[in-house]
């Protein structure tokens, strides 16, 4: 059985590979407001994608959270521009407290690699 | 590689296959309640597995959110009926503020096809 | 197509098996405070993940909620005591209500087989 992981640290890996598929970690992202840390974390989750050997065309699911739903409207904008239009996955995403109070976004997703 | 969407727009798919797995968008409901709410969703979720090739049979995992534990008991209520009892998934249910105030429930599964 | 189902009820199973992976229910602990109660749902995820044939070690995706945030340090140093260090899952941890209240911690995971 083969497992790749990768940014593997103590508590948890980054992107874990098995079989085809690459299960993603939690990815925030910096930034004052919405727009710049969707954005970033959406870099930091394409950074890791490639990593495992993939890229966004191939993800299959994506779980979303934003600490206010009010910012829902501002993290679509950022998700419309960065997905693959042609290739979506598919995505839930509901309103949650995140590690940090100044996270504001958070995305895990499982791609074909 | 082969990666097979339905219900797909610019922003997300309703489910997604791929080697013999299908990925489902977080499925709501219309209705008044969290039985009516949870019932539509259900049979939303029915219909998106029916054209991914698959049946409730054969989910495999099912993450569960409902706007208010309050609701617990009522969801379950339907959930029990509509579930196949044979071959029941894991599952997981928490509360969190979904996308619209109105929306009560909503569920997001990985199923075998 | 075979799909293993371990501690199945009438609602859900405790484990399901397909195809080389094993998905999880939200597995939840008892004990007065965040240290007891994620232990023993750590306890319980070893147990499962041992009828279904497999361990730790192989755990590819985990996703942890936590009652209150201020937890999170607390939930941490169990895990990080817990989780195998050479082989660390992705991650993903957000505050949620779960389905009782004296309920702390929840965590469901995706494993191979």
């Amino acid at each position: 059985m083969s497992i790749k992981r990768f940014g593997a640290g103590a508590r948890m890996s980054q992107a874990v590979v098995h079989n085809g598929l690459v299960f993603s970690a939690g990815q925030v992202g910096k930034g004052a407001d919405i727009t710049a840390q969707t954005k970033d974390a959406l870099a930091n989750l394409d950074n890791w994608l490639a990593e495992a050997g993939t890229d966004k065309s191939k993800i299959l699911s994506a779980t979303i959270w934003i600490a206010n739903m009010d910012d829902f409207a501002g993290m679509n904008a950022v998700w419309d521009a960065w997905v693959d239009p042609q290739n979506p996955p598919a995505r839930a995403c509901t309103e949650a407290k995140l590690a940090l109070p100044e996270f504001l976004f958070e995305v895990m997703v499982t791609a074909a690699v």
